[in-house]
């Protein structure tokens, strides 16, 4: 995945450290919900504004690979870029770096449902066409 | 507090250590969160009836003093009482104990708050009167 | 995946549900993990005695395909089989259930490693057997 | 808690979020932390520093006073101060602010310990210092 589209920094904290003193392997599926998030607020409203329109975004499968632990206070990079999009669903792929290192490398399909009837529903126009713009500038 | 009132036992999963290689302090209150809800399961409809009946529980105060770590696969008891209910106030005292050794001491404020408005509301009356028995009981 | 084998039930925590009202897509890692660390409980000394022989598992890979969300204080069954078991790695696979009716469908994969040099190392030859045996009567 | 002390800023994650649509109180006991470690970045290596040099902080207390909920997204200030500062012994306060508004306010006690034997140790000389001449300055 090339460095040139969206990123997201943070910082491992201590409370998603596990016994083996690494960040716990549930702790990078927050972090791209965090990214997704992050890569949505660039575009009119992003996320929360999506579901002040009354829809939902849902997550249908994510895959993780993990090359080498996260540790403590280590400053993360996630590349994300969303890889897909059509009708309802979308997909987001991922690359976690520590100086440039790899860490972790991931995907993860979701879906746009109805707030009310949680049917699924057409990812809105302008989102389509914002995501498209971007990834095709990245 | 007495042992002979509500307990509740649970093993401390992984994910709730870090990397002191203990149950990280936030994990506690999730505990006593689950513990009142197994408190109050035993009084017709529990705390999801009450949620059914429109009437959301939030939590106001916790106070907890850590006497002693917890570790991964501990099996802790939770002791749990209702010690305070007046109008739409209650209050949970706990203690974490391992093989009869107190871990940790901690109390909880809560208020019951109508679902729609997020007003104050009283605690129901049944469930004031199950939960005084109880109490009486234990 | 058949429902003869090993099997962990869990209940919703309240605090395992996020905003969209389901049990957040992250919680399930974490039962997963639970149900790894029940499935071994079985054998010698367990997940616990690994850790105490020296070696760690780590995990390497992780799927998750959601199906239907789990809501707060559903019951669920994770159905839980150890499905390839080879030098230093073992995969397991996993059905979340509930009321019989499938939520989700997942995989992980891991691998031992020495506990202090952090190297691959084989599973021991004790858990490949008791982990054989199981499997073999499920 | 006057407003010109240390202050770490954070953006509510989905992931802290709960059923009842507000961030999952036991969140804040996360935030806090990382207020702490974020404030003592300042000095000379840190919280990372300290746990190499072989002094682990414990947390022996906590108290939180929940006033208003917070939200998805909502973008908090941790107003952060060290209160105390005895021995093995220290002493955080917060108040949990959004746009000026106060939605809790909270203390927590701590200890150092000597890594290795777990017994209480001083807080390093030069940590006092640093503290002492930053709560001075505030």
């Amino acid at each position: 995945m090339e460095g040139t589209g969206f990123q997201l920094e943070l910082t491992v904290r201590f409370a998603e450290t596990d016994a083996q003193g690494i960040a716990h392997h549930a702790a990078f599926l927050v972090w791209f919900e965090t990214a997704r998030i992050e890569y949505l607020r660039r575009f009119d409203g992003g996320y929360r504004g999506l579901r002040e329109q009354g829809v939902e975004a849902t997550t249908s499968e994510v895959y993780v690979r993990y090359v080498r632990p996260a540790h403590f206070d280590d400053r993360l990079v996630i590349q994300t870029r969303c890889s897909e999009l059509r009708g309802a669903r979308f997909r987001f792929e991922y690359t976690v770096e520590r100086d440039g290192e790899t860490l972790a490398e991931a995907w993860s399909g979701h879906a746009c449902v109805d707030g009310k009837t949680l049917r699924p529903t057409r990812v809105p126009a302008w989102l389509v066409e914002a995501i498209t713009a971007a990834e095709a500038a990245a």
